[in-house]
């Protein structure tokens, strides 16, 4: 029996259920433990709302917020890949590639098309709402190791200057403002000694 | 020394991390502990922006989704109150307007205006936005626990007359199509024996 329109969107929406069980290396403020990709994207979906006057240009705040909800939709498969793991990041995109053929052909093909479109353009950063999109990507996890006095950070030895080649040429370019805080977030976490 | 704008949203956006350590009642369906609220309204965001066709009237994406990403802020101070704790429920307003009061005055005043009036209409349920982001209220956790076997309202004992009373009137007038869900979820539910 062929599935309803409604059928496969709840097949897709229970299968973003996952999210809630992939952990990023970032630790959540107020509890001991990290934060996983559900929490994220509410964050950055927050944020989309709040802050969208701070991108560098004009953005379409729905389509950034669409988007930041599925970026991390392929980790249900990939799993979470640690921004400073190289090995990780050698295999990341073919394995992303293949869980985004998956996940989004979950939703009737109208909406698989456009979801699919979404990923790709967030990861292809070509777009005022795509480079929008990845500067919060890139803030929230920033904003909240620096609010929690290093711990991702010290637990792995990371230096000031990874966490600026991992923002450079990205934060800024969607967002002035928000690179400018990137750029004094970081040297203040290095003056506290909380990035070596 | 006056904060700037950008300082005004980030305390916000700081302010709403306590979303991720405010727990409800329904559990996530592949770990062994409860949903929170971030999780929650991330899930109600992702489904205003795949479920929007099944609205009862056409409605603003954006504004429905702004709407489910603050509709539970006043938590962060209110905490959760189950949908059927009577004791509660009869100190819940008070409670969530004091609240609303002082985290939507963190963000600068045109904001704080514009999400405390979401809030407002959200609570209200006057408008077609905001009948559709509480039919989605409604419908998500009935998602989680009809799928996770029923163990949140077998804990308390919950009847399927209390769901149904609880969804009556509400979860059909933001979406015919999900209401009609909304009723055959609890039917099966009573039918399985997960609601008494």
């Amino acid at each position: 029996m062929e599935e309803t329109r409604l059928q496969q969107q709840l097949a897709f929406i229970l299968e973003l259920e996952h999210l809630k069980n992939v952990y990023r290396q970032t630790y959540v403020l107020h509890e001991d433990r990290k934060e996983n990709d559900a929490e994220h994207s509410f964050h950055l979906a927050l944020m989309a709302a709040v802050l969208a006057e701070h991108a560098a240009e004009p953005v379409d705040v729905l389509h950034v917020m669409k988007m930041v909800l599925i970026h991390d939709a392929v980790e249900v498969d990939a799993g979470d890949t640690y921004a400073y793991d190289t090995a990780g990041n050698a295999t990341k995109a073919a394995r992303e590639q293949a869980a985004a053929d998956r996940i989004f052909a979950l939703l009737p093909e109208d909406q698989a098309a456009e979801y699919r479109a979404l990923w790709d353009e967030f990861e292809a950063r070509q777009t005022s709402e795509s480079r929008f999109a990845n500067t919060l990507d890139r803030i929230q996890p920033l904003l909240l190791n620096y609010n929690k006095g290093g711990l991702s950070w010290k637990e792995r030895g990371i230096r000031a200057e990874q966490v600026i080649a991992r923002n450079q040429g990205v934060t800024e370019a969607g967002s002035p403002a928000l690179g400018a805080l990137c750029y004094d977030i970081i040297e203040r976490a290095r003056q506290e000694g909380l990035l070596k």
